[in-house]
């Protein structure tokens, strides 16, 4: 070990390693479900000293756990507790390359947060359109290597339809240069779309090619009251029939959530004259400045209000309002925390689905522990309920806590009947490789185990990751 | 051999099993590049006859070749000259197996051709955005084997941008039902995009879930004249900033490419006043029935043509007329065909590099082979050019097809200088694996290769297509 790094220091200089309790902050998740301990945190500042310092690893058969701002939900970016895994942090290749207002493309390294990069974006008058709540830490590389989503899915797609091309470090120390801006090419297999979403289990991302679009100049946001999953679900079909390419984001919130955020954010205010069983927050935007949207949206609710889909609705009048509004849907995290102890699943079902499966997993909680408080929020657009659950009142924060695998196993099991996945956003990181073998065993762990052994015969690439 | 087919024939029964003369039409491609043998041409009737046919040639290391509406620009579905190659042809596979207007998805199987896949999803009042000339005959599982384009992938992506879900026959006969009807899930590496556009070298896909979206109810179309490409990319940009979502397709032809279409096709007319040196058709559609399109098109072609970057452009007025002036497009082909002998190149480039490659690519090849004339055309929205080559005037066609290889090296030889890709959308096929380890050589041919090897050891399937 010693050896290594030396040699991996030889690479990056002193600067470019971190060792003893400096690597502490890397070898914890920010969730603080893993503990790790590693013997070095490794910042390399190119593409080519990422390439030598897994060629050095390589050849001491090291580990490597590539980390981009440490925000994986599922312990996807952290070393295990061996003492063995290099930390391969990304976070001093953050250049931008190149911004390109006709191709609307940005080229930019991994370590880029994904904040700085829509800001490079706005400044050229385009919009990266992917945002996620840890925007201001996580970086580009582990956006990517993990297909992050958000708000945004429902119009623009996950970070794998936004991705044009990349530049990738292979487990051998080879790199792939693949940072194309082209809209069709039919070459051969589709690499980058293998690396996106892989978790850092097949090589390291250095750099990629974003698709921008045309920066929005009208947006409304409106929230409205509605009786449940049902009448939310209704509204949706209505605004996406109207004209899914305006309708930017589309938000469902439980009454029960809700009301976490009402009592426990300081300043947070509902809009409307009384509380409601459910929410929606929609937001339509467009790059058109004369494209009508605030009528679009007062003749959609009109109706909706009329045929009693929507028993009551704002829309936001300014700025203020509309971040106001947003900030309803943004702090149900912290809202739920400040109530007490809360288990977490980000599941997916076909969208149609959404109301039955809400109703189905509800139930089925509610027979597992009686009390249990439900708070199922999110992407109801795309079908990606995060559906988290509060500990019943009054009870005990590490009883109920104790209680988070036979949750997750009640969730999942009505998530199964409804077709659906253990993991819509967050991924499998070391939090649910467990779960693999049942959702997505036989032939497809099959191929993908193949294609590991392919890219990676070594086993090197951030192991314990993805594949059990 | 003969038991091989006794076997195949158990499986299939005599219906599902073409042999002798009854094979030819399924030997030769429809571009009449390569005239193949095949000792059989089978027809299974469902995913599981497909799983044990490939079983039954996976335990005989027979070679097997997907083919679909046999419509491949390069040669990708039909068997070499060595007569040892099974054709699987996935016709009778050819029901529509779910349709889900809330979901917004299509379930189908392979043999469904593009043209029904379409019909089907406007019964339910839906659009399946993808559309090419060959959609009549061309089957849903080549279009997703080929990752298909055409003139909407600048609204609506490539087919993989439209695929949500597979069911594929893998090369030792498992079958992986990923089909999928989820917007969001992060459970392991993207398997379908692997499959998307490997031309079936890694196995066969019997089907899809396919994205649908909802029926436009407004649409526009324009012809404007323009003085060049550079005008027309300047066009482009305009509508793009206006209002991306409402832009269906952007299509550029040449002055010469038009001439050919006015001169050659019963009742092509040109809905100008005089012939301008190059056009441009775009097509707005929108779900939404008020969105004020006409307003839209006519505000952005004013002040184009105040700044005069559009000399003359007319708005077609009734769905016949959108029809002609679509049809002055789409007799492309034809027209050139009329003209004489003509060399095609499917070739993109960034999108802001388009009018510089036409100049410079035009050059290169008037250099080459003086009198020659370029017809380029197509989706300029999307960076993607055919560069296609007619024969000088009074020249000898022969003559002139005998170069083709120096006139497509040329032409590549600028794609190259532009970052661009030698296939935009057309795929590799049997056509251009020899330009594979030039373009896509390295480490990216090395990946292609351990996956190709990881997935398909044998190596049975659809050999000599793809790779090198």
């Amino acid at each position: 070990m010693p050896e290594l790094i030396e040699s991996i220091t030889r690479v990056v200089g002193s600067r470019g390693l971190l060792t003893g309790a400096d690597t502490e902050p890397y070898s914890e998740d920010w969730r603080r479900l893993y503990h790790g301990r590693t013997p070095a945190v490794v910042r390399p500042a190119t593409t080519q000293e990422v390439a030598e310092v897994v060629r050095v690893c390589a050849a001491a058969n090291a580990p490597i756990v590539p980390q981009g701002g440490n925000t994986s939900m599922v312990g996807g970016a952290t070393p295990d507790e061996s003492g063995t895994q290099i930390v391969l942090s990304l976070a001093r290749l953050n250049r931008i390359r190149d911004i390109d207002p006709t191709d609307l493309t940005l080229t930019i390294e991994a370590g880029v947060t994904l904040k700085a990069a829509q800001t490079a974006a706005a400044e050229a008058d385009c919009l990266f359109p992917l945002s996620i709540s840890s925007e201001g830490s996580a970086e580009i590389g582990g956006i990517v290597a993990t297909n992050a989503g958000g708000n945004n899915t429902l119009r623009y797609g996950n970070a794998r339809d936004l991705v044009l091309g990349l530049e990738v470090v292979l487990p051998d120390g080879q790199v792939w240069n693949g940072l194309r801006r082209l809209r069709k090419d039919n070459t051969g297999y589709c690499l980058r779309q293998l690396f996106v979403g892989s978790e850092g289990t097949l090589g390291v991302i250095t750099a990629a090619v974003l698709k921008l679009v045309p920066r929005p100049r009208e947006t409304e946001v409106a929230l409205c009251a509605v009786s449940g999953p049902e009448a939310a679900l209704n509204l949706f079909t209505r605004f996406q029939a109207h004209d899914p390419g305006a309708m930017q984001a589309f938000e469902y919130m439980s009454g029960t959530g809700m009301g976490f955020v009402l009592r426990h954010i300081p300043g947070a205010v509902l809009p409307l004259s009384q509380p409601a069983p459910a929410y929606v927050l929609v937001e339509l935007a467009t790059p058109r400045p004369d494209a009508g949207l605030r009528a679009a949206l007062e003749q959609v609710l009109e109706a909706a209000l009329t045929q009693e889909v929507v028993t009551d609705a704002a829309i936001a009048e300014s700025e203020a309002q509309r971040t106001a509004m947003w900030r309803l849907r943004e702090e149900h995290s912290e809202a739920q925390k400040q109530e007490g102890a809360s288990v977490k699943n980000d599941v997916s079902v076909p969208v149609s689905k959404v109301p039955a499966f809400i109703r189905a997993a509800t139930a089925a909680c509610e027979k597992l522990i009686p009390g249990i408080r439900a708070v199922p929020f999110g992407h109801i657009g795309d079908g990606n309920i995060h559906f988290n659950l509060e500990q019943p009142e009054g009870s005990d924060g590490a009883w109920f806590l104790a209680q988070d695998h036979a949750i997750m196993d009640a969730v999942n099991e009505v998530v199964r009947q409804f077709d659906g996945s253990f993991s819509a956003e967050h991924g499998v990181g070391r939090l649910k490789p467990y779960l693999m073998a049942h959702w997505r065993g036989g032939a497809e762990l099959d191929l993908m185990r193949r294609i590991k052994q392919a890219i990676d015969p070594g086993g090197i690439m951030n192991p314990g990751k993805v594949l059990p």
